[in-house]
């Protein structure tokens, strides 16, 4: 009897979805780190199989009234409620679009990055610019399909920010773009130069590896429940609370994009093995959005691992690592570590100038979906941004327009949480040093369990149960703002270079 | 229109069904090589849904509609016939077994399992017996739901061996036992031992991996379409014939495990890489059966990786992968590839010898199932059996009854397929060398295509669209007989040990 309630159900019907998409996951992370090159074929093929087959259970009309049918029982508490909602919220996502829409658009983002490698080649924009046309043209059909927000864009948003909205982002980012774009200018005018020489030298990819996964450990990442492999661009794939790959790059003549690259995937990494274990394979089980887990990724890199206090305490065995680098103290490689340039390539740029790279391709993407911005124009468009936001400028395509496989792929709203991370990571660790004091003895006693602890306190134990904004105003009582990332850049370009 | 048309929708249906199984084969060998301790609980459940959504898709209306509509069209060519038809027998084979006892047999098999490593913990076969009765008793129940065969036995054994029927085993069978026993005792009667000295020694992990990689592609493996790793059981996955995953364990201080190991997975994945491409994602696109897919792996395993002609082309390069290798000859090395000698534990057994301990488990399982045999009086039968067909007896269960997991995990029917491997692996070489000539000058120069691409011909490249009877009457004239086996292990016997 009980078997057949909606109840019963819905855990049923739920837990294949999310085991589907726990496949997609295993599949994907496969393809970047073990696939031999002739699985190609069969893996996009596979892989749209069981997107379909995700897609046909989410959109079924059984889940539907299984939901509705709970939705209006009197029978559930408060978490099953929420359980529910977050379902009936993805599920109204996969339904608003069309299935045509869908597979267009799928089409479409593969013709568009065939034509974008192609246009690198050739650093020849008018190359990509038909396909790029059509992608932006689809995505505006979607967004118009899609009933949330004000302004068009909200759409596309939604996907990767849920309930983030342009009329919000635009004054957040607008005061952010204006501090940081006068910061580096000033930085600029002092004519200071970081001399990064302490930071590159001879550093083996065996050995850089070792002293990755000692931090990683260090800081909490768990190797029993995780495991970490190299691919060509590095991510995170949360497979259960018990199973999360982490995965790496590095420039064996520099150490830092292969260290601060292991420190930001552990930091999702550990936002994943901390998602509750009773909630896995429930709506409520995976983690709240990309900006939130950005902010866990960009807080363990960049104020849990350029801090001095880290530094202190893994310093010794760096340099048993590496014995053939240069010894030098934590004050000599502070500077390498928290240097200010503005440059042409958002990933190789700092973590301050980083932002600004965002907030150009934002302004631009919400053009284009507005439709006041042509395609067409988009380089000389990219080419005046840049010089007004960092003061630098393309000389060609490929190191400016055509330097993101994003668009290529159909990706729009996705950029901002890049930025929505980095501001929520220094306003969470501003809130945990409030909380805890000062971390810098902890750090460099080896102690990095306080934050990790206060985190899953406020983050990663609630899963999707709250929304990013009741996740952050509860966290460190009050809204997200740029103030806490502003105060945090502006004390180091202060330090390096004199800046006010 | 041409869309709903059931020609049209069999590819489809049948698609998901390919991609749902790759899925499960993707998984599995992530579980076994990848996957972190963590992972388990999680790995089960998934393994247990993918496993669900293919039943389902597997014994579906529309799938029995679609195969009914699209084989009463006089529009179906004769290909597409088969692709039918096998689809019909595995739809058969899904809905002949109720879900309820297809449940009941996983909860057997994980306890029987875990019962298991208890009984070997305690060498103790009671402590499993009542777990393995709840096995038998429900193979016994499958058995008798299956249609096939007029033994309850080959219900099980159509699970492995499609179309083998126990009627025609037994005397194939009796033969086979009854030489190799008369060969084995008298091997032991001859009073030589063969010192084996020479295959022992030390041999890093690192350079077999290495070694043996490079034997692989030599004999045909395709690195670009495959890969290698370790495991602590060796399997072969075939995910797509541009994607096949072999594994591996060494010995670090005797080369053969290893090496042998590594011919034999090599042997499974040439076979995976040579299915028609064309054919991927439907019934016929998959190796005929677990008996042809052993003669693979056994062939390039024995007639191949033990052959003069084989070591006279690796040998130099066998030298300078291991230094410390005492050299020897190939004439010097060839006893020790082919020793005979009795001894308790089949995975460390010669491949004369091991061929009497899968007649033992056959004879075994066969008396169970039929009911002539009880759990209880399984040990004693078992020792009966050894003394009889090897002359050797057990000093406990652990390294008697309890060595193998198979019937712990409710897989009875299995065993019989190795040996149909070395019987079909015999003949099909001899029947290569009767088209192509001698192969030792070729092997001696390190030419393997040849046979590679006789077997291409006459095995790989039909998929499943013969039965295996069909394949091996047609590659080798002949019915399966335990003659060129026999044959091949008679000329050793006399080589070695005198015997006539």
């Amino acid at each position: 009897m009980q078997k057949d309630t909606p109840l019963h159900r819905f855990p049923v019907l739920w837990g294949e979805i999310a085991d589907l998409r726990a496949c997609e996951e295993n599949l994907h992370w496969d393809q970047e780190t073990m696939m031999p090159p002739g699985g190609q074929l069969a893996r996009a093929e596979l892989l749209a199989t069981v997107a379909g087959l995700r897609h046909r259970a989410l959109t079924s009309e059984e889940l539907a009234d299984t939901i509705a049918a709970n939705l209006g029982s009197d029978r559930i508490d408060e978490v099953e409620r929420h359980q529910l909602l977050e379902a009936q919220h993805e599920r109204e996502r996969a339904t608003q679009v069309p299935e045509r829409l869908v597979q267009a658009l799928a089409i479409a983002g593969s013709e568009g990055i065939a034509r974008w490698r192609e246009a690198r080649d050739q650093s020849d924009f008018s190359i990509f610019a038909p396909a790029l046309k059509r992608i932006v043209e689809l995505l505006r059909e979607e967004a118009q399909t899609r009933t949330v927000g004000d302004h068009l864009y909200d759409g596309l948003l939604e996907e990767y920010e849920p309930r983030a909205r342009t009329a919000d982002l635009l004054p957040l980012f607008d005061t952010l773009g204006r501090e940081l774009s006068r910061i580096v200018a000033q930085v600029v005018d002092s004519g200071r130069v970081v001399d990064e020489s302490v930071a590159r030298g001879e550093f083996p990819e065996s050995a850089q590896l070792e002293f990755g996964k000692w931090v990683a450990s260090t800081i909490g990442f768990d190797f029993d429940r995780g495991r970490i492999d190299a691919s060509a661009h590095p991510f995170c794939s949360g497979l259960a609370p018990g199973d999360v790959r982490i995965t790496w790059r590095s420039d064996p003549e520099d150490f830092r994009p292969g260290l601060f690259g292991i420190l930001h995937e552990a930091g999702h990494g550990i936002y994943e093995q901390g998602l509750p274990p009773e909630w896995q394979r429930t709506p409520l089980g995976k983690a709240r959005s990309m900006g939130v887990h950005e902010s866990q990724s960009r807080l363990w890199e960049n104020h849990v691992g350029r801090h001095a206090g880290f530094w202190r305490y893994v310093l010794p065995r760096f340099r048993e690592a590496f014995p053939a680098w240069r010894p030098a103290t934590v004050e000599e490689l502070w500077p390498a570590l928290h240097r200010i340039a503005p440059s042409l390539i958002r990933v190789e740029a700092d973590e301050v100038t980083y932002n600004l790279h965002v907030l150009a391709r934002f302004r631009l993407e919400l053009a284009m979906v507005s439709d006041d911005l042509q395609v067409d124009d988009l380089p000389t468009a990219w080419n005046d941004t840049y010089n007004e936001l960092l003061g630098v400028c393309p000389q060609n395509d490929v190191e400016g327009v055509l330097q993101d496989i994003h668009w290529a792929s159909g990706l729009f709203g996705y950029f901002p949480t890049y930025t929505l991370g980095s501001l929520l990571s220094a306003q969470l660790f501003a809130a945990a040093e409030a909380d805890l004091g000062d971390l810098e003895n902890s750090f460099a006693g080896g102690d990095f369990s306080g934050l990790k602890q206060w985190l899953a306190c406020h983050i990663h134990q609630h899963g999707s149960r709250y929304t990013a904004a009741e996740l952050i105003e509860s966290a460190t009582q009050e809204p997200l703002s740029s103030a806490a990332f502003l105060a945090y850049v502006g004390t180091k370009a202060e330090r390096l270079y004199g800046v006010a």
